[in-house]
Formats: C-alpha cells, sequence, structure tokens
C-alpha cells in the first residue's frame, strides 16, 4: 500500500477510546498525571536552553477543505526540560545513559514525603533527618525500590508563577537560584542508617534516577500508589523529559505487579537514597 | 538553600534501585518496553524533519577532577518522530491537542494482532477482514478500550536496516513510500460491523489515538497485557514521542487496575477503531 499522508508506516497502535474510559468514571483505582505541560517561557535551569516550540504547520492544506487540516511542530530543548529524569551519565562518565536504564528502575511503589508545613515560604529550607523520620513514624519504613516524592509545595506554589517565584531569579547567575533542598544533617542520617549515598554525584554513580520538576504532588496520597516515569527514549541521552503518573489503587506495590504485605515491605531493607539541592 | 549544581529545583524524586530490580528478576509478571531508541539517521516521513542529538558538554568541567564529569545534550526534532503518538489535532480542527488527551486513554489492555505470515515480504500488503476475524476466532473478541496493535513484521525486520528498507525510499518522494496498511475491506468491516470508522482523519475526530513505529512486538503475548502510551506532555502539540511499554501478567484489563472477566468483556460493545496508512 502507497502511503499518501504524512505519517510513518508499520505498526500502528490504536487506542480504543470512543466513549469515556472507565478510568475516569471510577472513584478508585485512578490515575494521576504527574507532569507539567511543556511551554515555552517554562521555568529552566539557567544553564540548560530554551525550550522551542515551532509552528511548522497549522491549517487546511488545500483551502476551503477541512478535511486537509493539518498540524504539525517542531521542537528544540534541552534533555533537562520540564518534568524530566537525570540518567547516571549525566555526571559520571561510563554510566547508565538514557537509553540504557532498565524500564523497571522507571516504577515502583510511590512514596510522598510532606514537608510544606516545615518549608513554609522558606526557600532556603532544607529537609531534616527529623523530617524523615517524622514520615516512617507515621507510615511505616519506606519501602524498598521506592519512588521517593519530596513535597516541597514549590512546584503547586510557584511553577506556574514562572522562574523569579520558583528558582528565586530570572537571570542566567546560578548564584542567584534558591529552593528547598535536602540538609546535610538529614543526608548523613540517610548515609547512616539506610545505607544511602547522597546527592547527585554519589546518588548517580548507584544507578540511583533522579527525577526532577514532578507535578501535582497535591493529588497524591502518602502511600498507596505506583508511580512510573517514564522518559522518551533518547539515544546516548543524559537524561530526558518524562511523562509521570501514578496509579492510586491502595496498594503499594512493586509496578503494580504485585500487592506484597505491607508489613513485610516495612521488614525489608532500606535502601533510601536522596536528592534534593 | 543555594543552587550549586546544574538541575532544577523543587521537588525530586529518586527511584531507588542500589540492587537489581524485583521486576527483572521474576519471570511474570514482566515488563516489555516497546520504544525505538531514537537517534540520528532513524527512519522518518520524508516531509518531517531530521531528528538531531547536539552535545552541549560531555567530559570533566575541571579537568583532572572525574567528580567535575558532566553529560548534557540538546535535541531537535518534529513531534512525530520515532515510536510517537498522533493527538486528534493532528488532523481535527479543534480537536484533543498533545496536553489534551486524558491519561485514561494512554492505556489499555493489549490486543496484538499478527499479520506477518500473510504479509511476507510484501510492502503493499493490505490486512484484510478477515485477518481481523482470524485473530477474534481464535483469542475472542477485541476488547472494549484496547490498545491494538497490528504486528506487520516491518518494525523487527527493517526498522534497523535505514529508510530505503523500512519506508521503500530514502528520498523525500511521499509517491515511494510503500508499507503495509489495512486494507479498505477490512476497514469496511470494522465500520459495519465494529461501528469503527476509519482511517487517520476518521478516527481523530472521534478522540481515538494513533501510535506509530511501536517496538519489540515480538516479545508481546496475543492478549494477557497492559499497554501504556506515554508521551511527553507537549503544550499545543500535534503529537509527541511516547515510551510505549507494557505489564505482561495474564491479565487482560484496562490500565492493569482490575481484572475482569474474560467471557464479559467479549460481550461488551465493541468499538473497534483501526488505522494504518
Amino acid at each position: 500500500m502507497a502511503a499518501t499522508d504524512d505519517f510513518s508506516p508499520v505498526v500502528i497502535l490504536v487506542l480504543l477510546r470512543l466513549h469515556g474510559g472507565c478510568l475516569e468514571q471510577s472513584e478508585e483505582p485512578r490515575l494521576i498525571d504527574l507532569t507539567w505541560t511543556m511551554e515555552e517561557r517554562m521555568n529552566m535551569y539557567p544553564t540548560h536552553a530554551e525550550y522551542r516550540f515551532t509552528i511548522v504547520y497549522r491549517g487546511e492544506l488545500a483551502p476551503g477543505y477541512p478535511e486537509s487540516y493539518l498540524e504539525s511542530n517542531n521542537l528544540f530543548m534541552s534533555e533537562h526540560t520540564g518534568t524530566h529524569l537525570d540518567a547516571p551519565a549525566h555526571f559520571v562518565p561510563g554510566a547508565w545513559r538514557l537509553d540504557e536504564i532498565p524500564l523497571g528502575h522507571l516504577t515502583g511503589p510511590g512514596v510522598v514525603v510532606d514537608v510544606r508545613d516545615k518549608i513554609g515560604n522558606n526557600s532556603d529550607y532544607a529537609i531534616t533527618q527529623q523530617d524523615l523520620q517524622d514520615w516512617e513514624r507515621q507510615y511505616g519504613r519506606i519501602p524498598d525500590d521506592s519512588i521517593l516524592l519530596l513535597r516541597t509545595g514549590w512546584g503547586e506554589w510557584f511553577w506556574e508563577q514562572g522562574p523569579q517565584a520558583f528558582l528565586g531569579t530570572d537571570t542566567e547567575d546560578v548564584n542567584l537560584v534558591h529552593f528547598p533542598g535536602l540538609h546535610p544533617e538529614g543526608a548523613q542520617w540517610l548515609v547512616d542508617n539506610r545505607n544511602a549515598p547522597l546527592v547527585h554525584r554519589i546518588l548517580l554513580p548507584n544507578n540511583v534516577l533522579i527525577l526532577e520538576n514532578v507535578a501535582h504532588l497535591d493529588k497524591m496520597p502518602p502511600t498507596g500508589s505506583t508511580v512510573y516515569a517514564m522518559p522518551i527514549k533518547i539515544g546516548q541521552g543524559s537524561g530526558a523529559p518524562v511523562r509521570v503518573f501514578a496509579i492510586v489503587d491502595g496498594r503499594t506495590s512493586t509496578a503494580g505487579l504485585s500487592t506484597p504485605n505491607w508489613a513485610a515491605m516495612l521488614s525489608t531493607l532500606l535502601i533510601l537514597q536522596l536528592a534534593v539541592m
């Protein structure tokens, strides 16, 4: 069959959704999107390129024929744009690049540590050992292979207010960048008590992945979800934009594939690794 | 806390994977990556821009200090690159753009229709009503809200052999593009018997999404999986690169969230929509 339209061939996957999906209709389980929409002028770390969205075509190819309507756009971006993943190779020579990360490392039980009340509007706040221990006292030990989300409030309050509010500066001076992070004392506690190396340059050599700018944590329960953080598969990438989502079903399991006993999970060795910064 | 490194702040998600993930170790359920790696010179439909991967930095920021190592890259691409999704707005004015697609429409039970034996090496083969009915006779009625994957063999045989093998041409002449597709008679059967409008310009107005260049279907069972096709969330996008993956667990369910009775599913109204071409 000869191609007569502008899309590429062979394996085509069709999502059957003429009527409303049952997921939206049911109360539970439910899907939660944890991803910011990519758009020009979104907050970028000063050293990275600005995201560019270019309209290639938007209109009728044959004027007067609505069936000839076409939209197509081009994108230019840093790999480290919006809600995105850092691959170990971002900071470690010879470590996994984006396309080398096993799929199973991109999903796990979601753990949301809410530190908003402690941070308030202090952009220099550093999350402490006490903050992490407070969470564990309330919800139990953080499960192995978790996806740990630090809910600072910064995203929900400031993401849409631009870089001055979100990053502390709209200039390219990285010395002016301020945001809540992890205190060295909290980090040390994790190292001493949870066998956790810390901060990017120690995390990444151990193939611990880091996601940044996760959205809509206000919709997330502290536990009982499975989180998926799925990057586009950039060959040789040091990172990539991701679609992050959670399935909230009251279970705390690995990849939504099993329903382990919560108490049993609490007894598993915790290897907790955290990076804020 | 002041920023001292080149990544952006606030909510950081850490995947805890110091030791091997349990998903890879278990036989079932298992994760399958259905995504081609993005790289320069990959197959592109002739009218779309070539994908560009540009190294911004790869080396030690401070020579002699391995801890100063940094990799960072920029990307330029059409939205319709590699394994990607078409949003309804690609062909329909006022229809959903990429960022407007509800998350629940991006996942569903995976159905793999294997037509390789019938296609052979005929790049003009068109999938028939009979091919679809043959599948249903063997496996049962295609479930509602499925993600339907047409396994033509083209991807597994030709993707890595370049555009001449995969598309039929390495020129920009779209008239030379050939690949297997859906026959109008097969399409008509779907319309008449499965209430299915057909081909892109009819599918997309009904908010039926289309994925192209899905990879590694050789690893997929005909049924018993849940497929997730997760695009990066491009504001106003007409489409986007996706990470497509499946969880194979013997269940055929919506979003892996329930385990409906197979017979009950077969009795549900099938609204089958197919587009190849």
